[in-house]
């Protein structure tokens, strides 16, 4: 293995202190002058006609500057797909949820904007509403957009033969899996704050995920060419999916901003946060799976249902992503696979980490305990005989995988968790033993770069400074997960620079370069090798002018730490500033730039084409569980998770990652829920949404796999999405260790696991 | 000529309008949560030891968060040049001059600010202190600094043989010419800001001309790598040379920001910015010249003494200005020039519009129309004659001039202010009159890009949006003088764009590459040319992407006005929004990076050695003045002004440009003027340092000369700076003319005028 100088190394975050010692200003930490406080309207009804809204008396408010609603928005609605923009920021006609936008004002400070929006008088007619999706789907039922049968949109691949897999197989085996929604409960809540000009120009700050979307997206609602829009550098407090689209309170901050000549600040609320932003989408899962006694897979059907809320948001994408995730952790010769989003009276879905492939990895994973159990096979030699391995084609685009650790995570998992040890022990049902330990494994694939925009590259300045340190300009954003100061080393190894010699400038479309965001798992990948790109521009000139000092030619010359050698007199050499300052006198100043597009496909989520992603990860994990007979409680009393990001640009990053992924996870399955009443969430808080504190979390081991993959940056894959796949399955498959009772749907509830134990040793089902 | 689309178009400013409506923000519009204000304590004494300070009284008020002395000064001393870089943002044990800076403070309020300077206890061990540089360069005068003599530098050359010149010459003419200090009076006052996080890293707002040079100088006096020191764009409220370097409020305001953790804003009062920043040098010239009874020029010999205040700053550059400029508009076979630059105890001169050539030009052009008087030749032909012409070298540095429109210049100038038939008017002297009308001639050499920095190129990077249009990074910054609309235009004809499609990003070290900054007359020559190069690296991307849209060869297309089109068929073609998108789609996102160093040579102002220059320009002013007898007050009735500037790139900001430079120099010529009391400024306000308003200036006639230069972006040499060489000159050249008297000293004062005016009437000097 080549020997890194920055890669791989244990390097603290790079804006740690500031966020350590609150420095870092986060959007709700800027105040402007002159600035106003905007609020937002919402709809009380799941479904309604809006017939008139009266915003005189608001207006008359001592203190309001402005009112708006669905008629100030002059642009054209917005969505994650051209088929389903749908969404206006404010409502034009119709509310679809409760929470839906109806109206905005700014004033001079938050009580008064908060009693003015008591103020607005708006007329609603009722509309029946629909809160179930199979109800949504029936000949009848209340339209909530167009679509026939309320369905966004569908998918469906055939590959093989299905009916002859199924008629070989020894063995077929049906399931249906159910998992619920999720809330990201980012510490931030989402704020947004815009300055604007007598130009017409405005600027955002804003809780955000890719600051070139929200720019797109901006610009569209508010009817306006790209360089009127400038989404500026902001500190954000956790994403998870939950921050990258196009908000109500962008916009509406920025109307009013221009309506009012003064910069306005929308802050959500905790209960905005939970009830009108997005959730994970909730998807009923239907499996059959033919298999030979040996453990071969033979075939498979798959069908997906997600249930969205009243807008499709990136509904149609989970449920393919959903369903592929059935078929690319193992290998079958014959699969069908189908999917539908469904429009409810709902608050709306959105991406959330693990997007459909949380999902889908419960019930594959589920499945495959049931399958082995059910033929007497081991669960680990089961999965070992039928994983996908380097060299194999994707099954539904038949990408060539280049790179693949999953056999090694699931060996790695298995040995440090000491799995057979443990999986050997009998349960202790037949026993008195008040709680029953249990093991179980679950594995996944992650995706790297899923092509899902038509831009889908990233680009990357790099300047150097007269004393040899560099300054990288990037449209990326830290959201928390590490950005900034994996791009740094990444720039840093490339150039031989140390890690601190690189100053990263991001997330501002005006002065940063083009980015892909941080999302689809794209950041490291993609920006990643912008950087890397970026940095070998830059070096290859400082090559050129050390090549001319040191009288050798740039081949023999080697930079490491700062200094710049020939390779057989590593104890000589110069500095990079003494090199970039002769440099400068002849007047080069060194620029690098840098872009890089993977070599994927756009994705057809509708018709599961195209070869959409640029890289696959795999992991494993083996959760331990303990079940209270008594209560039906489960606790995750620890977790093994390996996974093969390809590199491990920042181990310590990697690891943070797999700690938040799996505990995120452990909390879907066990313990985070929402509860409803006719469309409105009753526990949109933190204290009635039980997220676990770092007292209910699992001890988290993670273990770094790494199969370089040859077109990573220095072979770096994803990594933090798909630690939060498998902890559902690993989960129930534990449970069904320590109890012997299968549970199907997540979250996994004490009342559920309680009742399958009452039934497991009574025989009687009540 | 080329035709072009966007070069050499009237455009207003791009920021115009922020400005208009005073949305645009100065570092003192700009307010800091927590910030502090800082006040500088300075020297009542022109010359003192310091003998001990005690800050107690001061820390002890409540309110008083830091202070600071020279003692905090961890620092080297800096100065424009190496071998005087002597001073110290606080002086460490000895003050040179009144206003010299000996302490800071920070407070909670600028009151309570005031107030701690008062609590501040110096004890001074006065010094004797010296005000004439002449009493200063005699032996046993007070040593200001170490050198002898009091002398901070001294140039010399000497080209032909001199001896020989004046032997052979029919005509030998000895004259002495002074000219005294002059202020920028920038409308605003500077002002900086400096915020500071825990790692140690500042960022400052401040006033300022280059962001480069300041950061510099700045990290150099806070001992701190370039890294970790910030300079952030401010609008800067005119300049004019007086905002080039370091002063004592950027370091006070930066350390004082570091020390408390708090932002420190420091404004200087109008007071300060008079008599604590910078000044013009005045100067004292000898000029001894032969000439031929024909009018040819033989030999001279020239002597210039400029005097310094306490710190040298840009003298050296001044006086080797001063002296290449005495050479450089005509030609002369055998020259001598020697200068020197001595210190007194009176505040610092430095850079200001027109540095070292308007006091040359005073003197070259008022003795060339004495000389032509005497040999009874006509003024102008005795300048034709004499001109330097395109293909000419250099007197000095033997560079050849490849762009000359000075005859052209003269030509123009003498036929639109009608020369001929007003010069041909007899004096009024004659007559009873009670004012005089006379015109005068005046012309001058102008230099592009002085190579006085080791650091004299700029780099440029351009990225394209979406929707086709480009934001441009640029480290330059605008001062008032429309750098970011000429930079704007130079990226939009190369591009084939609309200015309007250019957004500029400029004047951030971070952000933003390295640039060579808004002085020595560089910024559109060489950041102009890295702007034209980086456009037209990106205009190369974007036409390989359209050429394989188009299906035809990159050299048969032609972008124009935003549309990209077959040469052959200009009526089709593609958007740059069509192109741009198809390019990201493919992966293809689109950077240019482009970086220019003149063809020049580091200047040795010490050998006057070195191909120093980019490029010269010329002009011709004719000045029309009246002269009251009864009051010997001169008024400027008009002034027609000849500039080849290569080429205009924006003719309105050209004219602006000439505009501004005359009215500056006439206001020196004649009303403009310090008065002092041991070293103490007694009129540092605008209510007795006499500026003229808008009331009081002539009506300027700017006519644009274009003979483009090879290098220059699209032919563009230096504007604005050479306006200010001849406007003392003209007026004096114009006095002669209507009343037959001779000043050789500016200002020219009403006294000096009535007193030649009565001697040249009575015959009588008293």
């Amino acid at each position: 293995m080549q020997a890194y100088s920055v890669i791989g190394k244990r390097i603290p975050r790079l804006e740690g202190i500031a966020k350590a010692t609150g420095e870092a200003r986060f959007t709700d930490d800027l105040t402007l002058p002159r600035m106003l406080y905007g609020k937002i309207l919402r709809s009380p009804h799941a479904h309604a006609r809006i017939l008139s809204i009266d915003i005189s008396g608001a207006l008359r408010l001592p203190g309001v500057k402005a009112v708006i609603t669905g008629k100030d928005v002059t642009g054209k609605p917005y969505g994650v797909y051209l088929r389903t923009s749908e969404q206006y920021p404010l409502a034009k006609d119709r509310v679809r949820y409760i929470g839906d936008e109806v109206a905005a004002v700014a004033a001079t400070d938050e009580d008064t904007a908060e009693e003015a929006l008591s103020l607005i008088r708006v007329e609603y007619e009722p509309l029946p509403a629909v809160f179930d999706a199979y109800e949504a789907m029936k000949p009848g039922a209340p339209r909530i957009h167009e679509a026939e049968g309320n369905i966004a949109g569908r998918t469906a691949k055939t590959v093989g033969d299905v009916e002859r897999g199924f008629s070989e197989a020894d063995y077929v085996r049906e399931d249906s899996f159910k998992m619920e929604r999720q809330a990201h409960g980012p510490l931030e809540p989402h704020s947004a704050l815009a300055s604007s000009d007598s130009s017409g120009r405005v600027a955002l700050w804003t809780s955000n995920m890719s600051p070139f979307t929200k720019q797109l997206l901006l610009a569209k609602t508010l009817n306006k060419p790209l360089s009127d829009v400038r989404i500026r550098q902001s500190y954000v407090g956790g994403a998870f999916g939950g921050k990258s689209e196009l908000f109500s309170l962008d916009f509406c901050a920025s109307l009013l901003s221009l309506k009012t000549g003064r910069p306005v600040k929308i802050n959500y609320s905790r209960e905005e946060v939970f009830a009108a932003t997005r959730h994970k989408f909730p998807m009923d899962i239907y499996l059959k799976t033919g298999v030979k006694k040996d453990g071969s897979l033979l075939a498979r059907e798959a069908r997906v249902l997600g249930r969205a809320g009243g807008y499709a948001s990136t509904g149609i994408m989970a449920v393919f992503i959903a369903c592929t995730s059935l078929f690319d952790t193992y290998k079958y010769p014959n699969l069908r696979l189908e999917g539908a989003c469904v429009y409810t009276n709902l608050p709306i879905c959105g991406a959330l980490r693990g997007h459909g492939s949380t999902q889908a990895r419960f019930a594959d994973e589920s499945q495959m305990n049931i399958i082995a159990e059910e033929l007497g096979l081991d669960p680990v030699e089961f999965r070992l005989k039928n994983a996908i391995r380097k060299g194999d084609s994707h099954p539904l685009n038949g990408k060539v995988i280049t790179s693949c650790g999953l056999s090694e995570c699931i060996e790695k998992a298995t040995e440090s968790s000491k799995w057979k040890e443990k999986r050997g022990k009998e349960s202790g049902l037949q026993t008195s033993e008040p709680r029953l330990a249990g093991v179980g494994m679950a594995c996944t694939t992650g995706y790297t770069a899923v092509h899902i925009s038509k831009l889908s590259s990233s680009a990357a300045f790099i300047k150097f400074n007269e004393d040899g340190g560099v300054n990288l300009l990037t449209g990326a954003i830290e959201n928390g997960q590490g950005t900034e100061t994996m791009l740094a080393q990444i720039a840093a190894e490339e150039l031989g620079l140390r890690a601190e010699d690189v100053v990263v400038i991001d997330g501002d479309t005006r002065d940063t370069p083009l980015d892909v965001g941080s999302f689809t798992m794209a950041l490291t990948f993609v920006t990643g090798n912008a950087v890397k790109l970026a940095a070998a521009d830059a070096k290859k000139q400082v090559m050129q002018i050390a090549s001319a000092m040191m009288e050798a030619p740039a081949s023999q010359l080697e930079a490491r730490n700062g200094k710049i050698f020939i390779k057989s007199r590593p104890e000589k050499g110069l500095s990079f500033a003494e090199v970039v300052r002769t440099g400068l006198i002849k007047g080069t100043p060194i620029l690098g730039k840098g872009y890089f597009n993977p070599d994927s496909e756009f994705l057809d989520v509708y018709k599961g084409e195209g070869k959409w992603v640029g890289a696959y990860s795999f992991s494993a994990e083996v959760a331990e569980v303990e079940v209270d007979r008594e209560t039906g409680q489960v606790k995750v009393s620890g977790s093994t998770f390996a996974q093969d990001c390809g590199r491990a640009i920042n181990p310590m990053d990697v690891e943070g990652q797999i700690e938040g992924g799996t505990t995120l996870t452990h909390a879907l399955s066990l313990r985070e829920d929402f509860f409803w009443e006719q469309g409105k969430l009753l526990n949109p808080s933190f204290l009635d949404y039980a997220m676990p504190t770092s007292l209910d979390v699992a001890v988290v081991r993670p273990i770094i796999v790494e199969d370089p993959h040859p077109q990573g940056p220095f072979g770096a894959k994803e990594t933090g999405e798909s630690s939060a796949h498998t902890g559902a399955a690993a989960i129930a498959n534990a449970i069904y260790h320590a109890a012997g009772v299968r549970i199907k749907e997540a979250p996994i509830t004490p009342q559920a696991v309680l009742q399958a134990l009452r039934e497991k040793e009574t025989g009687f089902r009540t």
